[in-house]
């Protein structure tokens, strides 16, 4: 953990979602004076409480400039970017030059992650540290076994190890993180259109009769193997725990250690209140 | 190719979609007088020019019945069945009630696959040999390279590839057969949603702006490795065409030899049309 007075100041690079506020008012408990960095287009949050300079999506320029005049030593990187930005958005200061051909080549073609690592050789190169949101706030990691009141069940068990297979596997594929098992069987692999459209399409399925009737089925939600735990960590919140219920699913189960739980305490209430559980697993566990 | 001479009557077990009635077209054309068995809250064609008996969906003793008055000696599997019948729907012979355990079990937690291969084994039970449709129609499945005027440019040979190997994936597990890569990088897998609802995602995250600008992509449908080819090939067919234009895609490619194309005048016509390529390829041929 990274402690308030340990470094200097905390810059947090916000995307859409709870993650980058909750993220914020955490670092703030923590001893941290955050500065945040709201990305145009994307950042959905009432940032008046904080110090804080809106920056466009591409403009790396304008991120050294701040940096270097609020003395910012470390970044975060939080919340959703929906929109890869277009080559002509970009605004690099001249020392990234020799690098742009690179991340172009990444942002055309490459996985989120080759993105992130492009993206945080960037923001470093100015002289930030970027860390991952779990260093500067507490508690924030998924812990091993159930969260709520809620265990899995031995049905709820064999659909945890099919969509943890499948997500493992779209994870080594760099395409994506989440996958739904009902009966024992994967019917739905999240892509591009994130969790909460997956649970949509699954809550659309089980109301047209193509699911089995009386089989709830299990999210999974799992790190890529190789993931950098600096950014865009599987993540889950109230909101998550809401749309699994909908979805008639039985629960989630996230990797422990390596996926954030948001505002935990509301998240176990709607689990608690759904009667769903929300546990936290170890994929190496489910080996075959 | 079975020639209609060569074979007793041929039935044909119509679930949703074009390929039944284009199957029981075709199959008249070769020969056959095709004995329809529409899958009752499954099939949705009008069967009135055709000899046919509505079957629910697991009464397995009307069919032995049928198949028996009929004398019914091959049939082919055809069309979509959106729903898994409940176990309390199952109507067996007294010969099949040995095996009802297995495809009680496969129903409720197999793949695809598993189901299929219950299902054939419980339908041939009865005396009955099932084909696959390309047995009894002529010129239905893919072949290599481009079937209309257009062909894929190096960027959608790159989707191609990519989408092809997360096909395979997705195959191998028994999830789906089907993917979309957009600029390199596969960003929607199919599972039991289908083709057309994964389209339909595409191009809202297109509208919302959340796909690289200037990027087509490609859909790609591949056979899963140890596919059964008698049921559920995969298949395109017009309306496949059009929903990838709309999805702003470059092309489709399918598995040259193992998928079907429905209405191929049609689906040529459509896809000149619309400036968008659809191929055959190999997958042997895409290997790293």
């Amino acid at each position: 953990m990274l402690a308030g007075a340990a470094i200097g100041r905390l810059a947090i690079v916000a995307g859409s979602g709870q993650l980058p506020m909750r993220l914020a008012e955490a670092a703030r408990e923590a001893g941290h004076t955050p500065f945040v960095l709201p990305i145009i287009g994307a950042a959905d949050q009432d940032w008046s409480g904080f110090a804080h300079a809106d920056l466009a999506i591409a403009d790396l320029a304008s991120f050294a400039a701040i940096t270097r005049r609020e003395e910012i030593s470390h970044a975060v990187l939080s919340g959703g970017i929906a929109r890869r930005p277009g080559l002509g958005e970009f605004r690099p200061t001249w020392r990234m030059i020799p690098a742009v051909p690179r991340i172009f080549r990444a942002l055309v073609s490459g996985g989120d992650d080759a993105v992130l690592r492009s993206v945080i050789g960037l923001l470093e190169s100015v002289g930030v540290k970027v860390v991952g949101a779990h260093e500067v706030v507490p508690g924030l990691l998924a812990t091993g076994g159930p969260l709520g009141a809620v265990s899995p069940d031995a049905a709820a068990c064999r659909d945890i190890a099919a969509a943890a297979r499948a997500a493992l596997e779209l994870g080594r594929l760099d395409i994506g993180q989440g996958a739904i098992s009902v009966g024992g069987r994967v019917i739905a692999l999240e892509g591009l259109e994130g969790t909460d459209d997956m649970l949509a399409r699954v809550a659309r399925l089980r109301a047209e009769g193509r699911l089995p009737a009386g089989r709830r089925g299990v999210l999974v939600k799992l790190c890529k193997p190789m993931q950098d735990m600096r950014a865009d960590l599987p993540s889950i919140g109230p909101g998550t725990v809401e749309n699994a219920g909908r979805a008639g699913l039985a629960g989630i189960a996230v990797e422990a250690g390596r996926a954030l739980v948001l505002d935990r305490d509301a998240l176990i209430a709607a689990a608690d209140r759904a009667g769903i559980f929300v546990s936290g697993i170890d994929p190496a566990d489910l080996a075959p």
